[in-house]
């Protein structure tokens, strides 16, 4: 089943409220409709007669060996989606031989979802609680055998969802947020009040992240050049280039967009991933193109998980690395770590 | 309730042509189309990670200290959509710490109106009866405490509105002009009979209501660079780029297109205001960016009006106030009166 | 009524095939959707505060005084539309103070339209029969009273009307072509047959009819610069950017956007002229800014002349007049043959 | 009957796997949509006055003498529109005077193809098989008339064709790929299974063609200037620009935005083709000022084919041929080899 079709059968399958916290973004969803749009800001030019018999997905993130240059992106609440929660997903990914980012706010606790599956695993980080519990997060993810820290840096303050506003959405019966320490992510609690504000982070936190676990950070939420060099200037191994699912800066810039600035800036000190409106191979193969080393995907995969479980997600996945591998041998692009800038141009 | 919500209700309480009065445009309603969506020629560059753990949305508007960058666009006849009137505006504004231009057009006198809150209020002025009668307003407008003189360049004949023209809209029973010597504006008079033409208006006339009152003169309806010179040189202390909601002149490029050109050549000589088509905090915050010193929004102010009155009216600003924090917060913005330039792109 | 909502009516009234002749366009219809958007390429940049309190639409056309710059195009069969035909719009015209086209495709004979009325007209020519007996509609022309001779050089063959193939559209009963010799133009007979081919045509042409009468020529069609200069070069004291209603080559570059290079090109040796899509006062606006001395309509007189006969034809010009006044005052404009350039900019 | 009615009766006679698989494309569908739009950047400036009283569409192919610029494409299984097969298309290009190229996944052998009509055709390759057999096939071509071999170089893995996918289209009963030597394209087979991988080929595979046979080599699927040089280089005598009707590489670039930089690299050195989305004779002409010698058509011939067999063929082809005369003569253009770049400007 293709990913739109997965995504048709999850919204017929999910309660509104919930589809609706999964599919919906900020304000006038301008950056969510544009985050698929945007990609198609580019078209490929195939390259004929190159020899594409041999064609190679497989690449590594931070020295993470993985099967594919397509991750699964940090999302909060997957126990919405399906029983098993972000353990499912795990299997799904590890079936797929990808990485996955496991969210601060996971239904399931990080060891669980460590120890779910050994597929290669990332921890996103919110500050929860408290400044303290924050940093013993990280301690426990290193101990738990994630090999990156993401740090989620776009979340100031929680967007303006208007759906989730106008369905007064709040955490259902039985639905917990596994690594807050005192339920505050617990039932009938909202987004706002589970997660603490992280207004007050600077480049400073990125310092001390960095300072405090050898796992390598990763910084989400870089859309612009400056910021992707101070970042850097902080410590950061990885950029990832995101607009968090159009769900917190609306109308802002598109991933697909600001990834070539962030590459410019940055691309020839440390890895830059992007995610956001990723839906089929060419969205990845562009991004590659345009200088990424890998494209995360969300939703399609909680698609695939309310769908199927597991197996769902490890569909999704198949079906991205399927596309990917037929638009690679089609533009004559035998490795993703070798992708021609010159592949693309502009619509 | 977001704005929209307001406005659907708005327009389903609204007699038609009352509604059709307030939602219409000149013409082919082009400039009316494009007021909201020109500000999405650009996007927002979000800055991550400045501490936006304290933003202020507070400034002062021609020395008017005011808890918003947001006032209220002047605009006639509050008194089709909410038995009080001006007045309900004007507690709605005040309870939003938000300035006010009281339209010469009012249908209550605009004594009362200066009356009915102690919030910060401009008066708006439209030729009316007779030069002398018109220099009398301003007089008046003084005396009651408003603390500037927006005056309306604009409209030298009214516009060609099309929906007015079908309905033959004529003012209802029991709506009056106010600020209406001899009941021209009563009810069963067209708008036109309202509005002596003030057609041969002209910089002059600037130069002499400057000299007339203390009071700043702000001028309303500029467009064009040179224009918005040509003001200043005539005593203006501030500038308005407005298309008068898309009535007049049409199709008139958009105020969000014209403000740079209008800041580039007087933006540091006096303040500049836009309105048109605003409806959310990125609105205001592209304003800002832009160079403006304030927004002004009217349409939503009405449908918060005809649907809750003066706590309407506050409810519609609330809500853009807070869509400007949040906006601020994930950008990186602490201060409205220090956005800058480089927050936006083109889209 | 407004120019929509005659259209409206008109198509109401009208058989379909007779509707859909006037109202197609040649193959996909491209040109003929953007004539009427192509003057949406560029926004009016009203100007205030100039006194606008006198606006004059007078103007000359090849010397002819006219009330606007707003002349009625030629179109073929005004019969089909109203039982008066061009005597009809001759009338309309002529109480607008407009300038008349008659076309050689007339369902009433040149004189007889140039007796219907005391309204200027120019006659449009066809090749029709034989080159001696066109000369003798030329010289006919000229003894009736028309002062300028407008040649269509756009019909080398007949634009392919999809809609009228698709209808087998035919001349209906009672309907001739009055200055046709021998009832080629008569009842059954298809465009077509109407007209004999023109395909020879050249410049020498151009330069046979100017010295073949004291009229001035006019030559319709012209879409580049360089056959305007040719134009120019053979004889011609004006010409018309027109793509003869979207009924000729398409897609086919939209009079308006052509219009600036003929202007470029010959607007300083000869008057200039367009049609194609004008509906509003702001389109004739537009293009007198781009340089034209004056636009004409054909559609929408149709529609007029179908709804109210000569009253209707009246009607219309009156509504597109009143809507340029309008748009000059709002530009600060006070005469039609001084529009500025700098009034427009692109959308 | 014009192509787009064809097209609506012939999707009204197909069975809806069929229709799919005839009128699919590959992924989203981008490259399908946009390969007829493509054409639509451009728009036509039309020449007047240049005696257009004799037009010719005459023209050679390699040599080959044709009756017009525009030929037929290659495309599998004709068979499934009509009983025929590519024997009647072959009779239906015939009486057009028209080249067809025929195609490897034929249902009928090549010669029989061969024998079907004197008319002129080329024969195209795909890898069938081994490369002993396919070899064979070029033979074959040669020694049944054919007059040049055209190698489709975008077919290393066969494009994701989501409505097949969806369909789970195979071979309907009777319907046997008549050129493959074991039944490998017979009924039940899916088209991946009948191609063989052509994911090795190079231009090296170019250069084994062209020395094998004394036909000339076309190769087609170019989209991209270095590629176009490269096939020169290995001995092509002319390359044609395809996206394969937008059933391989997607979003990649349309036929039409790509022509321009291959005509610009190799239009001195070798013919150049395009096909993809032309529908009416404007577009034919646009190909021809960008510096193609001819365009081809495949899913208007299979519209024909299927509503009318050969004598529907003919009708398509008439129906653009006659479209493309009066293109010609409404743009002065009297011969399709000489037709000035200058006749078209961007949209």
């Amino acid at each position: 089943m293709d990913v739109d079709a997965l995504h048709d059968r999850a919204r017929a399958l999910l309660p509104r409220e919930v589809y609706d916290y999964y599919a919906g973004g900020a304000e006038s969803e301008t950056t969510l409709a544009e985050s698929t749009s945007a990609w198609l800001r580019w078209r490929l030019r195939p390259r004929i007669l190159r020899d594409a018999s041999s064609v190679s997905t497989a690449t590594t993130l931070l020295g993470t060996p993985v099967a594919l240059p397509i991750g699964v992106a940090p999302w909060a609440l997957h126990g919405m989606a399906h029983p098993d929660g972000e353990t499912a997903t795990a299997r799904g990914a590890a079936a797929a031989d990808a990485l996955m980012v496991v969210s601060t706010t996971a239904t399931r606790s990080l060891g669980e979802v460590a120890a779910a599956s050994d597929g290669p695993k990332w921890f996103q980080l919110y500050r929860v609680h408290s400044p303290a519990y924050t940093d013993e997060l990280v301690r426990r993810a290193a101990q738990a055998g994630y090999r990156a820290l993401v740090v989620t840096a776009d979340l100031a303050v929680l967007g303006r969802r208007l759906r989730d506003a106008a369905n007064d959405f709040v955490l259902p019966p039985r639905i917990t947020m596994a690594n807050h320490p005192r339920g505050e992510g617990g039932p009938g609690s909202t987004l706002g009040a589970a997660l603490e504000t992280m207004a007050s982070w600077t480049f400073d936190d990125i310092e001390h992240f960095a300072g405090l676990t050898d796992m390598p950070v990763v910084v989400k939420g870089v859309l612009r050049a400056d910021d992707a060099q101070r970042c850097v200037d902080a410590g950061a191994s990885a950029v990832w280039v995101s607009t968090h699912g159009g769900r917190q800066a609306d109308p802002a810039i598109a991933s697909a967009h600001a990834l070539p600035e962030v590459v410019d800036a940055v691309g020839n000190q440390v890895e830059v991933y992007v995610d956001g409106g990723v839906r089929r191979g060419s969205d990845v193969l562009t991004a590659l193109a345009l200088g990424a080393r890998a494209a995360f995907v969300a939703r399609p995969t909680i698609w695939g998980l309310a769908v199927g479980g597991a197996e769902g997600v490890r569909e999704v996945l198949g079906e991205l690395a399927g596309s990917l591998s037929v638009a690679m041998a089609l533009c004559g692009v035998s490795d993703v770590t070798d992708v021609p800038a010159d592949l693309l141009t502009t619509a």
